[in-house]
C-alpha cells in the first residue's frame, strides 16, 4: 500500500491511498458491511452509485458466521458480496470485548463464547491475521484489547503494553503469510492506538507503535461513551504523533460534525454505523441539517428528502412517500433512507476533499460543522 | 380499455390489453404493492427490470393510510410510487371483510373500524369508486361482499344479489366521475363474481353481471381456504360464462401450478402475495421447483439460486451468500429473494405466453405444472 500526502490546508490533509484494488482519495468514509452486508438492504454493487470507495467488514462476525473458511472458498469478501473495490477488515478486537461473553484475557490471546450460539472460541493476534487473510481484505486491523472507558490507569498501562506486543505478533504473522503466498504481501496492516482518555498513555503508545513503520495507523477506543471534549482532547494529543506519511484512521466516528472536526485535526479515514442505523429510525442527514422522515410536516411534501442531493432516493421519491413507508412499516423505508444517508456521508468526504483542494477547508468547516449535525 | 384476444391454444388465451398507460400482454401477473410499496424493499422503478407489466394496489389500505386524498395530491399512485406503467386497484371489499373490525353490512354499504387505529369508516360502492379515482388507477375493482368460505347457501344467495346491485352503483358512480373529468373516463371497471363454492350461484351471478358489459371481469372469493378441487371446480363452471372478448382475472391466485392450470381454463390475469411473502421466509421459486435458501447444502454453493434465471439477484449473488444473509438476519436477504421470486412469476407468464404463441401450451403445462410447485 502506498500513501501519497498531496496537500494540507488548515490542519486538514488531502491524500491518495493506493491498494491493489484501486486508488482511494483521502479523507474518506468507509461504508460498514459488518457481516458482509450493508444494513438496510443495500447491495455492495449499489455502493458504487452511492460514492463509496471502501467497504468495512468485521473479522469477529464473519469468523462466527458464516465462517472465514467459507468466505475464502466463495472468493473472499469481494466474491462473496460482489464488491470489486477495496475492503478493510476490523480485527474483531472491539467485538470480542463488547459482544462476546465469558471473556478470559491472557498474554497469549482471548478465550470467549460466541454471542450467537455460545461456542467457545480462542482468538489471538495470529488467528486474527489468518482470518483476515481468509477474508481477502486489502487493509487489515491489528488485534488489540479495546478497554472500557471506565478502565483505571494501572490496568490501561498494562493493556496498551500487551496491545503493542500483540501488534508485533500481528506483523510477524502477516509476514509469515506473505512469504507463503505472494497474494498476502499486498495486505496492509494498521496498528491501533489505545489508552483510554489518558493522554500520556495514548502518546506513549502511539510513539511505540509508530516505530514499527506499519502501512497505516488507527485511533481505537474512542466514541465509546466518553465526552466529545475527551474525544477531541485525545485526537489532538495523538494525531500529531502519528507518522505524517501514513494514513490516519479514527475508528467508529461519527456524526458529520465529528468527521469535519477530526479532519481539521489531521485524520484521513472514518467509519460509522450511523448512516444506516439512524436510517432505520427515520433519521435523515441533509445539507440543511438532520431531519426526521416521519415528521407530520412532510405528509404532503412532494420534494425530495434533500433538495440538493443526487442520490437514487432523492432522484426518485418524495418526503411524502418516504414518510408513508415508515408509517406503514414498509421495509423499503429503511432501504431508501439508508442509501440516502450513505450517499450523504460519501458526498460529505468528497466535499471536504474539494474544499482542501481549493484551500478553503476552513470556510467549509465554519459553514457546515455545526449545521450538518443539528436537528432542524 | 381495449382487449384483443389474439389466439387460443388448448383452452389457454393469448391477448393484448390496451390501457392509457400502455399495452399489456396477456396472460399476466400483477405485482402486489398493497400499500403502494412492494414488500421486501423492492422499488416500483425496479419492477421494470423484473418484467412487471402491472402493479396492484389496495383501496382499503391506502384509504386508511396515508389517505387517498394525499395520494391524489402527490400525483396519484403513479407519482407517489414512481411507477409509470398500468395500475390496478383492488376495491377493498376483501380487506373490509378480512381485516376490519366491528363490521355492519347494510344495503347501503359497510360500517367498520380501521384495523390500524379503530377509526370508524363507512364504505359503499360510490365511496370505493371515488377512492380509486383519487388513487389514479387505470383498472378499478367493483366493491363487493367477500363472504367467508363457510357461508351457508341462503346467505350466499342474498349476498351475491346485493353484490350485483352494488356493481350497478359502482358503474353509475364511475360514469358520474367520468362526466365530471375526462381523465376518469379512461378507468376500466372490473365486475367481480362471487358465490362461494356453489356452482349454480356462481354461474347465475356471472350471467347477471356479464349483461352489464363491463370492460373486465374477475372471479373473487377463491383461494380463501377451500380445497384446490373446489377452486378448480368453480373456475371450470364460471370461466366459460365470462364474456369471451373481455379480460378474465382470477383474484389472489396462486402457486405457479395454480396459474398454469387456471390459464388452461381460460384465465388471463393473476395476482398473489406469494412471491414476496414466501421470499421473506427464504422460499425460492426456480425452474427446477421450490427450494429453501437456508438449506445446509447451499453453505458452500457459489451458483445462483436458479441457474437459468436472469434476474438481478441471480446475476450477482450466490446461494452461499444468500443463505448467509438469512442466517445473519440481514434485511438484504428478503429483498434479494423477493426480486428473484417476482422475476420468476413475471417470467412464468411470459413463458406461458410464448408457449401459446407457438401452439405448445399443452406441452408447457405437462412439463411444468407439477414441477414448478414441488419442493426439491
Amino acid at each position: 500500500m502506498l500513501f501519497n500526502l498531496v496537500k494540507t490546508d488548515s490542519g486538514a490533509r488531502r491524500g491518495r491511498l493506493c491498494v491493489a484494488r484501486g486508488v482511494i482519495e483521502t479523507p474518506f468514509f468507509m461504508n460498514v458491511a459488518t457481516a458482509a452486508a450493508i444494513k438496510g438492504g443495500v447491495t455492495a454493487p449499489e455502493l458504487k452509485t452511492l460514492g463509496c470507495q471502501v467497504v468495512l467488514c468485521n473479522t469477529y462476525h464473519l469468523h462466527i458466521r458464516p465462517g472465514d473458511g467459507i468466505v475464502r472458498d466463495m472468493g473472499g469478501l469481494h466474491g462473496f458480496m460482489n464488491w470489486d473495490g477495496p475492503v478493510f477488515t476490523d480485527s474483531g478486537g472491539f467485538q470480542v470485548f463488547s459482544l462476546a461473553k465469558l471473556r478470559k484475557i491472557t498474554e497469549e490471546g482471548v478465550h470467549f463464547s460466541s454471542h450467537v450460539d455460545g461456542t467457545k472460541i480462542f482468538m489471538d493476534p495470529e488467528e486474527s491475521m489468518r482470518i483476515q487473510y481468509n477474508l481477502g481484505s486489502d487493509m487489515v486491523a491489528a488485534f488489540d484489547e479495546c478497554i472500557p472507558g471506565s478502565a483505571e490507569r494501572g490496568y490501561t498501562e498494562g493493556s496498551v503494553k500487551r496491545t503493542t506486543r500483540w501488534l508485533v505478533r500481528c506483523a510477524d504473522e502477516l509476514k509469515r503469510l506473505a512469504s507463503a503466498s505472494p497474494e498476502a504481501s499486498a495486505r496492509a496492516l494498521f496498528g491501533i492506538n489505545q489508552g483510554g482518555t489518558f493522554e500520556d498513555i495514548r502518546i506513549g503508545h502511539m510513539s511505540e507503535i509508530a516505530e514499527l513503520d506499519l502501512p497505516g495507523y488507527a485511533i481505537g477506543g474512542l466514541s465509546v461513551g466518553e465526552s466529545k471534549e475527551d474525544m477531541f482532547r485525545v485526537i489532538e494529543a495523538v494525531a500529531p504523533r502519528m507518522p505524517v506519511g501514513k494514513p490516519r484512521y479514527l475508528m467508529g466516528v461519527g456524526t458529520p460534525s465529528d468527521i469535519i472536526e477530526s479532519v481539521a485535526r489531521g485524520i484521513d479515514m472514518f467509519d460509522c454505523v450511523m448512516p444506516t442505523r439512524n436510517a432505520r429510525h427515520a433519521t435523515v442527514f441533509t445539507g440543511r441539517g438532520i431531519v426526521h422522515a416521519t415528521n407530520r410536516r412532510y405528509e404532503k411534501d412532494d420534494s425530495p428528502l434533500d433538495d440538493e442531493c443526487g442520490c437514487p432516493t432523492c432522484l426518485n421519491f418524495s418526503r411524502s412517500y418516504i414518510r408513508h413507508l415508515f408509517k406503514a412499516g414498509e421495509m423499503l423505508a429503511g432501504r431508501l433512507v439508508s442509501q440516502h444517508n450513505l450517499f450523504f456521508y460519501n458526498k460529505l468526504t468528497e466535499r471536504i476533499r474539494n474544499a482542501i483542494d481549493v484551500g478553503k477547508f476552513d470556510d467549509f468547516r465554519r459553514e457546515n460543522s455545526e449545521k450538518l449535525s443539528m436537528v432542524v
